[in-house]
């Protein structure tokens, strides 16, 4: 398992009428989440992607527990859990300022050879450096 | 069992640099897709605002089956399949222009009565006009 | 002169906690209506991009004259003023339900072409057909 | 004359095809260079709006001299110029990693009572905070 952690504060245009962030806007929190998680393991998600490879989302889970307000200092706690190969699914818990736990994001990705268009396995840097985080 | 179509068009912005719609503009789309699905059904979400209820999303589960170009004039099937009492759970079905299935949405809201914040039954006018499409 | 018009329904999530569309939202309502102007012209601006155009923004200004409502259908009347050269400009006017003025824009785009990703003149077609609309 | 500095790190979600910032996309980081100057100069936007002022947008201008590339850490310099009464202008030049100035903004924003929904004059505290910044 490999976890990492950022931070991400509501801007006032992620909020719609109802005072809190618009549902639709935490896709692009997992992302931050996803990005920074990529590089705590020491890699990074342009690089890869100038190296030929694209990790496209497959599919997307959220459960919506409480609501983010603006201004919130967001902490997400991101996770991989399980060894990935062709497909990474990246766990992530929001919690708010007060430390609540107000969000759950499961989002599961493929990683596509640029030039095939094709699924692909795990870049190999990648995969060695997450190996030392999962047992055989 | 109630059904009800629209249609929205492909906006530059709602791109990302795949070239293809980034995953979490989808969550708009089946925004769109609820308020027409309530349009077609006689009622109006807005309204439903202004008499004093609200409708936060509890649950969102994406499937992105292929991709959405820029411009392309995406087709989206919304029905409600089981009879809401407290929640009411919307499912999205998304077209492209060759009328390939390209996405899959199941959407959970739960109706909240604005004045005391709590969850409460659903409208009776909406339980009303709904009734029909669902046997006792 | 040249004039298009186009019509916007506001999203929720194009809404802030003001209640209203938040100010950096009409930018996308430009392009769509940019898009429509562009079409009603007789071309596509996805077929200007395959035949190797891009169409950069260099500048906007915008004058947020009254609020936009959630839900509410907007019309945009959008004008190309001046015969365009390497550079066009589309003015926007965009009304609420009530036919009331309240947002400007004016935004300035440059034709680049997608090998040299140097500056060009306007596509010919696209000349010639605008070409009826301007006196020499 | 205040100023202030702040960091955006550019999101997927926020490219389009194009392979750079969406254009749209800069008034989100000029709301994020705002809310950072006001924090900077001791106060918070949103202990403002729990106040009772709202401070909608009135006028935006914005040059685009080169592109934002995604997950380019981007610097923006904001500045209060003129000495604010009823109306705030922020001007925000945002570099790239090169420290390119890319992008300027120009921002003007007006002070509203929330309860008259009506202008008003500056908030005294801000006004004080901003006075020693500001030749008499």
């Amino acid at each position: 398992m490999f976890n990492a952690e950022t931070q991400v504060r509501v801007r006032y245009g992620e909020t719609d009428q109802m005072g809190v962030v618009y549902y639709g806007n935490y896709a692009s929190y997992y992302e931050v989440a996803r990005v920074e998680c990529i590089r705590a393991l020491g890699l990074s998600y342009r690089a890869l992607e100038e190296e030929g490879f694209m990790m496209p989302v497959l599919e997307n889970h959220s459960k919506y527990l409480g609501p983010a307000k603006y201004d919130e200092l967001l902490t997400i706690k991101v996770s991989i859990r399980e060894k990935p190969k062709v497909r990474i699914t990246f766990y992530c818990d929001i919690f708010n300022e007060k430390n609540e736990l107000i969000n759950e994001g499961r989002t599961i990705l493929v990683f596509i050879d640029k030039n095939t268009r094709k699924p692909c396995k795990i870049p190999t840097q990648m995969e060695t450096l997450l190996s030392r985080y999962f047992d055989e």
